[in-house]
C-alpha cells in the first residue's frame, strides 16, 4: 500500500503544483495535436453519432454549418451518417469544452501552458448565454456569433494575450475564489479580473475603437468568459498528474450527455463509464426536469482539479442559482475533504479560515465511503437547438468509481 | 417615544431607499456648492490649521502646490498662517474624501445623484497607493499624478460616464458585497465591476489608444478606484436621511485626524466630537502603533450607510489584512444589528443567508448597550509626507454618542 500512497502523493502534487498560463489563441487545426479537417472533438468519453444526445447532435450540426460543410441541418446529418466525419473526445487531444464541447477545425482555441510541467491544454471560446452552440443551438444567429468570434474577437484577443506575455490563471483563480467564485458555475469575479487585466493590452493592439468597444461589450456581457480558460487550466493540471503508475487519483471526469466517464492516473487512457443522470436544480421559467438532458460537458474538469463544487464554501452567493443555503455550500466543501488526497496550496477559502480546497479525488475513498464527488453544472434541454434551461447539482454514478477500483486491483503486483 | 420611532423609521427608509447614480465628473469649484478658490475642504468635523494633524497638514501643503498658490512647503505654510486660505468640512458641502480628504478648487470630483431623493454628493478621485496626497504626501510625483488625473484621466472618464447614461452604484455595490467586498477597506470586486462596466464607454470616447491604455493601467493598478464614488454614494444616502426631526439616527461619522465627530438626523448640523483614537491593526514592515496618526477620513460614511465594517461578514478575505478570522468577521456584522434600525433591502450578505446589512446607527442603542459602531480604516503616518503605514479597526469614542443623546433629550417636547 506504500506504493499506492507514494503514487498518490506524487499525483496530487502534480495537480496542485501545476502553473497554468494563458499564453495565446490559435486555430484548432493548427495547434491541437491530432486535429484534422473532418474531425469534430466533443465533450466526455468517446461516443458515436447514434448514441449522442440531442444537444450534442445540435452542436455537431452547427459546427458543420460553421465549417461550410453543410447548408442545412438535414445536409449536416446526412454528411455525418455518410461516415465522412470523425468524432473524438476532446480529452484525447489535450482539450476540454463546456456542455456539448464541440471543437471544429477552424475554431479559435485558448492555449494554456502548464509552466511547471511544460504540457499544453486547449479550450474553445465561450459564446455567452441564450442560444449557443454548446447547448446544441445552430440557428443563423448562433453561427453569426461564432463567425464574429473567429474573425474579430479571437485575432485581437490573441494579440493582446501575446503582448501581455501570458496571464497567470493560477493567480487569477486564487483571487477569484476569494471573491465568491467557485470557478465552475460562478465565474463573475474571474471574468471581471480577466477583463481588467487584459484591458490595457487590448488597447495596446491598436485595434479600431469600434472593434475594441464591441469586444469590451461582449466580454462584459458574459460572466462565463473565463470558464473556458479555467477549464483548460484544470485540464493542463490534470494531464500533468496523469499516468503515474499505482495512483488511484482521478484525472478526468467528463460527460458526453449520454455517459459519465472518469479516467484514473494509474490506469492509462481507459475510461470507466456509466449512464449520465439528470441534474437536480433550478429550472428557468417554463422548463422542468422532464425537459432536461442528462448531465453533459467537460466542465467537471474543475471539480477534478479541486475547484467548482469542491470550492462551494468560497461561493455562498451561488446557492440562489442552484438552490440551497450558504451553510450547505460550506458543508459541500467540507465533505469533499473526505474523498480527496490534498488541500490546495494556492486555492484557499476565506470562509473556512483560508483552508485550501479539497483536491485530488481518490477512487478508493469514494468507493469505501460511498461518497461521490459533488458536481455543479448547467442543464441543457434534451432537444437540439433550444439551449440552457437551468443549473444545479449532479450526482456522478458511483459505478464508474467501483469499476475503476476493480480494474486497479488487477494491476497491483501479486504479493 | 412613538414620535422617535416614527422619525427613525423614516430616516432609515431614506438611507436604504437612496439610489445613488454616478452621473459625471466636474471641477470642484464649478460643481460643489459653496466651493471657492481659496477654500480647501477637508475630512471630518471642522478644524483649524493649528489643530490639524501631520497628514492633514501635508495634504493641505500638497493641494496649495497643486493649485499653484505655493512653490514650496514653507511657502504653503506661510500662506495658510497669513489667513488667506479658508478651511471647511467636506461634509458641509455635500462632499466626502478619504483620509485627509482635501478637495481644492481645481480638482476633478465625481458627481453622484441620489435618484430617489434628488440630492447630489461629491468625492475626489482616488490616487492609488504609496505616496499620495490623502495620506499627507506632497512630493513632486504626488503632484504630477494629481495633474495627470486632472488633465488626462478626468476628462475621458467624465465623457465615458456621460455616454453611459450613469452608473448605478447601488446595483454595483449589491454585487460587490456578494463578491467579497465590504466597500470600505476592500473594494477589489467593486473596482473590477466598475472597470468592466465603463470599458466599452471609455472606447466610445474615441480617446487616443495610448491615453486609454494608460487609463486602463491606472484603473487596474488601484483596487480603491471605486472607494471614492462609493463614499459619495453613501453620503448622498445619508444626506437624504438627515434633518428629520426627532430621529436619533446617525447621518455622519467622520474624522479629521484630531477629532472623531458624528451628526444625527434630528439634531441639525451640529457635530458631536471627541478625540480621535489610534486604530488597532496590522502595520507595514518597519512601522508600529507609535508612528500612527489618530484615525482620519470621511470613509466612515460607509459604516454610516450600512456597509464597511457593518458588512464584514461579506468580506472574510479582508481578515488577513486587518488581523482576525472569518468567524470574527461574521460576528462583527451580527453585533451591528444590535445598534441599528434596519436591514438593508439591497445590500445582502450570502454568508449569513442573504440577510441585509445592518443599517442606520441609533445613538440611543449605542449608549444603552455600550456598543459603539465598528469601523474599518487605513492607518496614516503621523508625520506629513510619508503615507499609509497599515490598516485595521478603530473604536469610535462613545462620548460623541452620549453627548448627542444628551443634546437630543433637550429637544424633546415637554410632557
Amino acid at each position: 500500500m506504500k506504493l499506492i500512497a507514494e503514487a498518490n502523493q506524487k499525483a496530487v502534487q502534480h495537480l496542485m503544483e501545476a502553473k497554468p498560463m494563458l499564453i495565446g489563441i490559435g486555430i484548432a487545426r493548427e495547434v491541437i495535436p491530432g486535429m484534422q479537417e473532418n474531425l469534430l472533438l466533443h465533450a466526455g468519453p468517446p461516443i458515436t453519432w447514434e448514441r449522442m444526445s440531442g444537444p450534442m447532435r445540435g452542436a455537431v450540426i452547427g459546427a458543420l454549418i460553421l465549417e461550410g460543410k453543410a447548408d442545412t441541418p438535414e445536409a449536416a446529418e446526412k454528411l455525418v451518417t455518410s461516415g465522412k466525419i470523425q468524432f473524438d473526445s476532446c480529452h484525447h487531444h489535450q482539450a476540454v469544452g463546456p456542455m456539448a464541447g464541440i471543437i471544429s477545425s477552424s475554431m479559435p482555441v485558448y492555449i494554456i501552458k502548464n509552466e511547471t510541467y511544460g504540457n499544453l491544454a486547449f479550450s474553445n471560446i465561450n459564446e455567452g448565454y441564450g442560444k449557443v452552440l454548446r447547448y446544441g443551438a445552430y440557428a443563423p444567429e448562433v453561427i453569426a456569433r461564432l463567425q464574429w468570434m473567429s474573425q474579430t474577437l479571437a485575432p485581437v484577443l490573441k494579440k493582446a494575450i501575446e503582448i501581455s506575455g501570458g496571464i497567470d490563471l493560477r493567480n487569477l483563480l486564487a483571487q477569484a475564489l476569494q471573491m465568491g467564485d467557485e470557478g465552475h458555475n460562478r465565474n463573475k469575479a474571474g471574468t471581471s479580473l480577466f477583463i481588467r487585466t487584459i484591458a490595457p493590452y487590448l488597447l495596446a493592439t491598436k485595434a479600431d475603437h469600434a472593434v475594441l468597444e464591441a469586444i469590451f461589450k461582449a466580454l462584459h456581457g458574459n460572466d462565463l468568459v473565463i470558464l473556458n480558460p479555467v477549464m483548460a487550466a484544470c485540464k493542463s493540471a490534470a494531464d500533468s498528474a496523469h499516468g503515474i503508475p499505482y495512483s488511484t487519483m482521478v484525472t478526468a471526469m467528463a460527460r458526453n450527455g449520454t455517459d459519465f466517464g472518469i479516467r484514473v492516473s494509474g490506469l492509462g487512457n481507459r475510461w470507466f463509464t456509466a449512464p449520465s443522470t439528470v441534474p437536480k436544480g433550478l429550472y428557468f421559467a417554463g422548463f422542468s426536469e422532464k425537459d432536461a438532458n442528462p448531465d453533459i460537458g467537460d466542465s467537471t474538469i474543475t471539480e477534478t482539479a479541486g475547484i467548482g463544487a469542491f470550492a462551494m464554501a468560497a461561493a455562498p452567493a451561488i446557492v440562489g442559482f442552484i438552490s440551497g443555503t450558504a451553510q450547505m455550500a460550506k458543508q459541500a466543501t467540507l465533505e469533499m475533504y473526505e474523498i480527496t488526497l490534498g488541500e490546495h496550496p494556492y486555492y484557499k477559502i476565506p470562509n473556512i479560515e483560508f483552508r485550501g480546497t479539497p483536491v485530488g479525488i481518490d477512487i478508493t475513498k469514494v468507493v469505501e465511503l460511498g461518497i461521490v464527488p459533488r458536481v455543479n453544472t448547467g442543464i441543457a434541454h434534451k432537444q437540439p437547438g433550444i439551449g440552457q434551461i437551468g443549473a444545479g447539482l449532479v450526482t456522478p454514478p458511483i459505478q464508474c468509481f467501483a469499476d475503476a477500483l476493480e480494474a486497479f486491483s488487477e494491476t497491483l503486483p501479486k504479493e
